[in-house]
């Protein structure tokens, strides 16, 4: 495919006239062409405009039709086969092994939208017959169902070229749900965002739907983003990224005549607490494991491990050692972007010079540019409570290990902290009565605990959440990956006395889609 | 029972030490006893304390045990038989068979949510089996639950002394999610409403639950209300009541360090739209209908039908003639406060004296204090377009018929409107096309849809959306009446790879709680 820069506006490509951009290499720093033109006012009425008018009969098509639209993405984007590889490895400096694994997770989450919409179940419907014999009064006939909410903004992510970006899991449940959507690439990866718009639009054509159903803008800066979510036509925002920008975009959807919900995915640091007999029984398989996934994708996962907590005990050395060890064999790696590397090596020396940190290991570095070596740091845990900059996420491969006196010590270093996506436990059986003492509380600081594993790695499926209480997320109520994320894009509709030539065919009576129905509450294929 | 004035803060009772107030009698203006001492920081810090407490034993109550104790609720209700009547009528004005049927919803909405609970589904379990020998990675095993969101403020409504107030809706489904209350009473119906919280306190006793589960408080005035909501330990928030209140609450809420979710239920118009065919055949019952809708319960009602619109044709005449009589021949009626009549009066009079608006009918008067009797109005849409005064609710039994030249101009006004709880339509078969056309607008302006009925009415059950687009309410995605009001409450958590003595027994292997649950996707009872 030859790339042109063009956003793709509805059927249409267009080119921007604001500030142009180029891709970097982050490897290399080379440039890559070719240049981006940012979107403007036009274009942003254009797409909203375009959004709005596809929005009624998109909402609309049946179950089979936008099932088979998602797979068609998804086989456009297998079509794009090893081009759309090599464009993402050399805009993100990350591994080809790690990019294709990332599309085979989009492709197949795609097709897994795909198949939870054939299912059914994300209708929600529900009928409560009319009872005209009741006393004192009758029951109505009441049906309802859930709607598409309106055209989505979703924000393509810099750390997920695919998974997260223009055909990611928010684009994905949105479309899933009914919503058209209008994307802003994230512009550290313009010519994978086209690439995969381009397979977006040309489904939409295949499948013979209104071309406004998908929109590919452009743009740096805060302007296309604030305009996007400001726009009158859009219902819903989905954004992975920064504290700050995720908190400006819930700021400008909150002071719109009619707020929009925000569902801002935002910075954790993961904790990983180390139980006592854990630590004695497998220290230093801990301290390997840990920065295995510290250093993966150089550390550049919202599901990264940046704080370790660990009481004093047997396997203490073992843990060190293995951290050391593993460390000391972790292969440098380029960053996503210039400026992802800047911010990272200043926190990595923001801590190294702190006075209460100190510095417990470092990884190699080759002299490569943009490159984030590993860095592990240690604190004892009243410092770290007294400090709130310790806990302030560093995006990258570095992690702190927290010294905690005993239990109750991790316990409050626990109660302390913000809400996150992710908390890891090792244990072995002898923890078990602390473990559970302690999961109430992990409960409500995290959207999702895992037993002796580590947080990289977000299955996508039925059970998983990727979210968690403010402010990893504006919305602890969702998550963002797993099929239940198509929830955040639908609100229901009450349907009372319609007669059935009015009724959505999702409740008319004998139950044409075969879908699961609740019926005076009980759910069954009526 | 004899009524203390004081506060319920878990099991005590505390005279409140700020501005006392006395309840009065809106049909005779006579003080009722007590007084009631309103809450200042200590009562405030005292009862979220206590919801915080109670809340990690309360959210992992058994389902048999959380239904008990909402039935038990309701049974103590029950138990108050007259003598809550009697009060509930003296401090509202409303008649005895209004508030015998709102106390059986009252009691009916806890009974069901008694079943929600038992019945399982919200916790809308999930297990995604490890999957140890899949290619190229492993999967995990994964299980997800709904857990409480947290201990919720809830508001008491003005207009609903019982369905809506203490054990209302909010209340009934925040217990049912496994979230503490902490109550603020409505100043209006401080007696009611103490003898519903001692239902529930006694009830919280008698099950053997934390005694923070529940607290009631009292005040005047808007300090309890912000302290509550900014309340650190308070995690949701349910309102029902002015969009100035609502809103007002909702900023509290989005500036706390930790933003929480309001679920406020605001003011709302309600359309009716009148479409040609039923004009013809039935102007006269429409017009009477109409006005038995309006009139209804003073006019008090969310879902108050405040503006007709209607195109010329046959049936007009008669549909004037319907609205003349039934308006005519209606009883006035006392309004729940004297507030709220001022500002009745207020907006009818600001309407009477429009010069665009024609009074088309008056309801008697009686002389009796804090009547509010009916008002209808006509205006045309090209006015009612232009000024948007015009579309400001007047909470009472206060209409606005919209003369649309066409049905070009009957979309335009619907075009124009903010978000509703309601849209009406009636029709004939001749309509259905017109209808057709209009749905689609009317799904995106109202959480509920009736056909050929009358908004007012709310049915407490599974397929009720009491709720829709802002400024109606603050979360479109949700209803405050009905089953679906528990999702509110709730946030996810998924558990990776828990040994079997850590997972909560909703997920174990066996399904021994017997609910249905989604194994790889598919519902069912494994």
């Amino acid at each position: 495919m030859k790339l042109t820069g063009d956003m793709l506006i509805g059927a249409a490509s267009v080119h921007g006239r604001e500030a142009a951009f180029r891709a970097t290499d982050p490897s290399s720093g080379e440039t890559l062409e070719p240049a981006y033109g940012g979107a403007g006012p036009d274009e942003v009425e254009r797409a909203c405009a375009l959004a709005w008018q596809a929005f009624g009969a998109y909402r609309e098509t049946g179950l089979e039709q936008r099932a088979a639209f998602l797979e068609t993405v998804a086989r456009r984007i297998d079509d794009l086969a090893d081009e759309l590889v090599r464009r993402a490895c050399q805009e993100t400096a990350l591994p080809r092994g790690r990019i294709e694994s990332e599309r085979a997770r989009t492709t197949s989450q795609l097709r897994l939208f795909a198949a939870v919409v054939r299912e059914g179940s994300w209708l929600d419907a529900r009928i409560d017959p009319a009872l005209p014999e009741r006393k004192p009064l009758p029951r109505a006939d009441l049906r309802l169902r859930q709607i598409a909410i309106g055209p989505v903004a979703v924000f393509g992510a810099g750390n997920f070229p695919l998974a997260f970006s223009v055909a990611g899991g928010d684009t994905a449940s949105a479309l899933a749900a009914g919503c058209p959507v209008v994307m802003k690439a994230h512009p550290a990866h313009p010519g994978t965002s086209e690439m995969v718009g381009r397979a977006v639009q040309a489904a939409v054509a295949e499948c013979g739907l209104p071309e406004g159903v998908f929109s590919l803008l452009y743009g740096v800066g805060n302007w296309l983003g604030g305009a996007l979510v400001a726009d009158r036509r859009i219902k819903a925002v989905g954004f992975t990224g920064s504290r700050a920008g995720g908190l400006a975009l819930t700021r400008v959807a909150s002071e719109r005549p009619e707020p929009i919900p925000v569902f801002a995915e935002m910075s954790s640091i993961n904790p990983v607490l180390v139980m006592p007999a854990a630590l004695a029984a497998r220290g230093a398989a801990i301290g390997k494991g840990l920065i295995g996934s510290v250093t993966l994708g150089a550390g550049q996962f919202c599901t990264n491990p940046g704080v370790v907590l660990v009481q004093p005990g047997g396997g203490m050395d073992a843990l060190l050692a293995g951290i050391a060890e593993a460390t000391a064999a972790s292969a440098p790696a380029p960053m996503l972007t210039a400026a992802t590397c800047a911010a990272y090596k200043k926190g990595v020396e923001r801590l190294t010079a702190h006075p209460k940190v100190e510095v417990l290991a470092r990884g190699p570095e080759s002299g490569g540019i943009n490159e984030g070596a590993a860095a592990v740091f240690a604190t004892d845990a009243a410092c770290f409570l007294d400090d709130e900059t310790l806990s302030a996420e560093v995006f990258g491969a570095a992690t702190m290990l927290v010294r905690c006196r005993d239990a109750a010590e991790m316990r409050a270093v626990l109660e302390d902290m913000e809400g996150q996506l992710t908390a890891t436990v090792h244990m072995e059986v002898a923890d078990a009565e602390a473990v559970r003492a302690l999961l109430p509380l992990l409960e409500l600081k995290a959207g999702r605990i895992v037993v002796n594993g580590w947080p990289t790695g977000v299955e996508v499926g039925h059970a998983m959440v990727h979210g968690g209480p403010y402010p990893v997320t504006t919305d602890s109520r969702m998550t963002s990956v797993g099929t239940l994320a198509i929830r955040r894009f639908l609100r229901p509709v009450c349907y009372q006395d319609l007669p059935p030539l009015l009724l959505p065919e999702a409740l008319l009576d004998g139950n044409p889609l075969g879908i699961l129905r609740r019926v005076n509450g009980a759910l069954g294929r009526e």
